[in-house]
């Protein structure tokens, strides 16, 4: 018998929703390892008997209840997936309710509103930021520094090329990326070029081991990766940040989504898309 | 009297399964206009309070009770935003006893652990299929071919580069980009290069009404841009995808989201971190 325990994350659409807050839920248990499976675009009467269908069998096999997390909007669609020997956590029919009363109407019942395409300016807006950020990777020039929405500014792996991208495709942020290089930490006040957009900076520093580790992977033996150059190169830019009274963030323990979202909250910054 | 409602996503950590949550939820009553306000990071007792004052303001002033959407974890945190004139839409409190009755365990209560950082060995991965989809934008070579997930092909601007970048910083797939070039499109069979790793192979393909709109942005009254040339090129490219039995979806009306959760499904890729 299998200790394993199965969990499904159901959406009518991408299946983001589900998947994030299941996922959430789940890490709470974090001694067990659960059989993840995210099925999206399930928004058929059809498309839900046949899931049913699977998810019952492997209930059956396994004799522990599937975890089936959901966000379905469709009632009938929804209707089919509810099973005797499965855990049904439905987020949309658990709050919708609740709000319909509060606001004192009806729910529409449309699908993927959430991450469906809103419109086509506000899709074209975010490409453009996504461009932005992949045309201004290497090399800064003014004009680009100029139409950032922020200026991610640290050394050379701390972490800047991830976190703009997430910032273009998640907000629809334009952010510009300035490695700080050797030579502009030789001196401890910001790169002249930066200067004239102080408020639109902010630092990305990075525990020097792991900068080490980070480099050693791309440059081994170098003595851009060695541990000394990256613990100067850190302390610099540190430095640099504190002198201008640049606010910056480590990237040391944190994901991407972190990082971004710490970004968006203190440089209080509005979602652009 | 103001109207329009202010609706709030707190988390203790990024905000983004809040936010998703709520703004799926909110996307039902489409003809309001809410006011919306995502905080994230919300980790201590004296923030929530902070909070909680803030919002409670809100409230009188609006004489509309807000919406308020958490997803924390620590019962002390959230009990200090429990307020009198707010509705609470709690997606944690909710489910979370449900879920430990099933399981037979206590929840862990510990934070944030969805969106944060597992462990370097997976941030690592991540971040190599971000270098992946990024190093190998422009110009497809045999090596990156070979070392792809998956490989999505389509002419010029059909959303290929931000759905590579989508699928590496969410998923943590290696995602390789093939434009079809207009040589390319003159034989009805696909490139040389490819015809080895068809079966990693996933088309992309657009309305060419819209391409024509995007390329004329980039490239105003070009041949590139024209009407003609954007259906010719379309065209073909369905051929090819058809003649090789080649999966291919329509980016027209998806956004990056729904392009790459589609792909993900339909190419049966596992998420990679």
């Amino acid at each position: 018998m299998s200790h394993r325990r199965s969990a499904f994350f159901i959406s009518d659409r991408t299946g983001i929703t589900a998947e994030s807050l299941g996922h959430t839920l789940l890490t709470q248990f974090d001694t067990l390892d659960f059989k993840r499976d995210t099925v999206p675009f399930v928004d058929t009467v059809d498309k839900a008997k046949a899931l049913a269908q699977r998810i019952s069998d492997i209930a059956e096999r396994d004799h522990l209840r599937p975890l089936v997390f959901t966000s379905i909007v469709n009632p009938e669609v929804r209707e089919a997936l509810r099973l005797n020997n499965v855990v049904l956590i439905d987020f949309f029919e658990t709050f919708i309710g609740q709000l319909e009363a509060e606001i004192g109407q009806k729910a529409s019942l449309s699908v993927g509103k959430a991450h469906g395409m809103v419109n086509e300016e506000k899709y074209d807006h975010r490409m453009e930021a996504v461009n932005f950020s992949l045309n201004h990777d290497d090399g800064v020039k003014l004009k680009d520094l100029d139409e950032a929405d922020v200026i991610l500014v640290g050394v050379s792996r701390s972490g800047k090329t991830p976190t703009c991208l997430y910032l273009a495709l998640q907000y629809g942020i334009r952010a510009a990326n300035y490695p700080l290089t050797p030579e502009d930490l030789g001196s401890p006040t910001l790169p002249k070029l930066l200067l004239p957009f102080k408020d639109k900076i902010f630092g990305l520093t990075i525990d020097p081991a792991r900068l080490h580790n980070i480099r050693s992977e791309r440059r081994p033996d170098s003595k851009y990766a060695s541990m000394d150059n990256c613990r100067r190169e850190v302390n610099e830019a540190e430095s640099m940040f504190r002198h201008h009274g640049v606010t910056f963030i480590s990237t040391t323990h944190k994901s991407i989504e972190e990082i971004a979202s710490t970004i968006m909250h203190k440089a209080a910054l509005g979602r652009k898309f």
